[in-house]
């Protein structure tokens, strides 16, 4: 999470990743542009941003300004109050989640909950301000914001689990009356080819990566990074990368993957989008299906 | 494990928890037969043998002769020298796995290694001597000798999971060339309708139950015993343990449940068995598909 000071009339825009950081630059530039204000009152006006992957501290650090786009927008035109909301992750979903949280403080939300998909998008929700309920307190969601690693415009279909999060997010994904992917233009491939990722029982991995092998598949056991050896999910499992090339027939290879024993969860989401959300340049364009 | 005294010609046959117990009632019989032996030469003689469930020490306790003759000609009859054998859990299997050791021991058979489905298997393997090796160390086996919760013979298809280790069972089931289920007659039915048991990630307990639901089934999350609260798997999720009544359509049951996000493994074995030993009264039936 990071922090953000705007001021358009005196057009200064800042963030960076604390509170004091903002402050300081803030004063800086409102001092030169011979602005009298005081620290307490930049201070009220600091708002809570997603911290982008690499956030440049100051004012010409950059961050994409078309997923911040897109993910408030997805926001303003999917979440009403009253809604129980999943709460994805990725970074153009961390700009709606972000964006929950803005309307609710401003009260132009009321009575919305989320449920995270994932640790980055709990500690968000808590940053910004949206009361968060457990996955096990409810059956049933108004919608889910997500992201995705790759999505197609021919069918309602994503591939998930880059970040080794696609069991649970596939759980909150397909709960949602309604499933809105949040993401940019760059993601998207007809017919998709990302290496699926498959969450396996640590024991399982040799036989299952053979298993994949027979359907076509070319796996690759995800290693970690900052820890030596492979990458565990927060289940405790490990991640086979397996490679399809281009999926011709995602609901085949689907059904092909969940019959292999060991296999726990892979990261292509059948059938289950309703409606892509893509800030572009200017503007915010829509896939529905 | 148990201990096992056997003297045909004396007509003395004990059993025990321990072999100091063996050793016990096994001298007081031989000396009410007037039959001069001693301590150690029973001791040479003793045999390790499966604990019964609930195991009578002394002479009169009864353990089920039908499932010791199944389990061992199972293994008389499909393990042979060099072979990587799956290990199975349950009541008759375990006489095969203790077969397995004395054949061992006896030079009967060589070169045998054993993958366990199971604790319990891993350590009656140990206990009778078969070497072990590690379920990511092999991609194939020739032979799975395993138990069953309900068994078919009308198609190739077990129910298992009652033991909550279904998830492994179906990775060493799967990769063998041939999986044969040393079992009773009792559990046969067509069509099979024993509670389906589903492995779950805990958060996702109540939505699939909804979606067990949805798909024509009744849910009900298992108990823990001698633990408040449910039980958990070794793998740390839980089971639900799923009525759906007769499963006339096996195949797209297994279907409907692996497509649930949330859901780990079922308990269908589809279309997996090559063989069952059933043992009888006084013989031992096999079904062959």
């Amino acid at each position: 999470m990071a922090k953000e000071f705007i001021d358009d009339e005196n057009d200064v825009h800042v963030w960076a990743a604390t509170e004091d950081e903002v402050v300081e630059n803030a004063r800086e530039q409102l001092d030169a542009a011979g602005v009298e204000t005081d620290d307490s009152e930049i201070r009220e006006r600091i708002a809570i941003i997603p911290s982008p992957r690499r956030i440049k501290s100051g004012t010409d650090g950059v961050f994409d300004e078309r997923r911040r786009r897109g993910g408030e927008r997805t926001t303003q035109e999917v979440v009403e109050s009253g809604m129980d909301v999943g709460l994805g992750t990725g970074s153009t979903t961390a700009w709606a989640v972000a964006e929950i949280g803005r309307l609710l403080r401003e009260g132009e939300l009321e009575g919305v909950r989320g449920v995270a998909t994932s640790l980055q998008s709990h500690e968000l929700a808590k940053e910004v301000g949206i009361p968060l309920v457990n996955l096990d307190e409810v059956t049933e969601l108004d919608v889910t914001i997500d992201g995705a690693d790759q999505y197609s415009e021919e069918e309602p279909t994503v591939i998930k689990g880059g970040g080794g999060a696609h069991a649970r997010e596939k759980i909150i994904d397909a709960m949602a009356d309604r499933l809105v992917i949040a993401t940019d233009e760059e993601k998207a491939t007809d017919p998709l080819d990302y290496p699926v990722p498959v969450e396996v029982m640590p024991d399982a991995r040799e036989v299952v990566a053979e298993d994949l092998r027979a359907v076509g598949g070319d796996p690759e056991l995800r290693m970690a990074e900052r820890k030596d050896g492979p990458l565990f999910t927060a289940n405790g499992n490990l991640v086979i990368d397996c490679d399809f090339g281009g999926l011709d027939d995602t609901s085949g290879t689907a059904r092909d993957i969940e019959q292999i024993p060991g296999v726990l969860e892979h990261g292509i989401f059948l059938d289950m989008v309703d409606d892509v959300y893509l800030g572009t340049e200017d503007d915010v364009d829509t896939v529905s299906f």
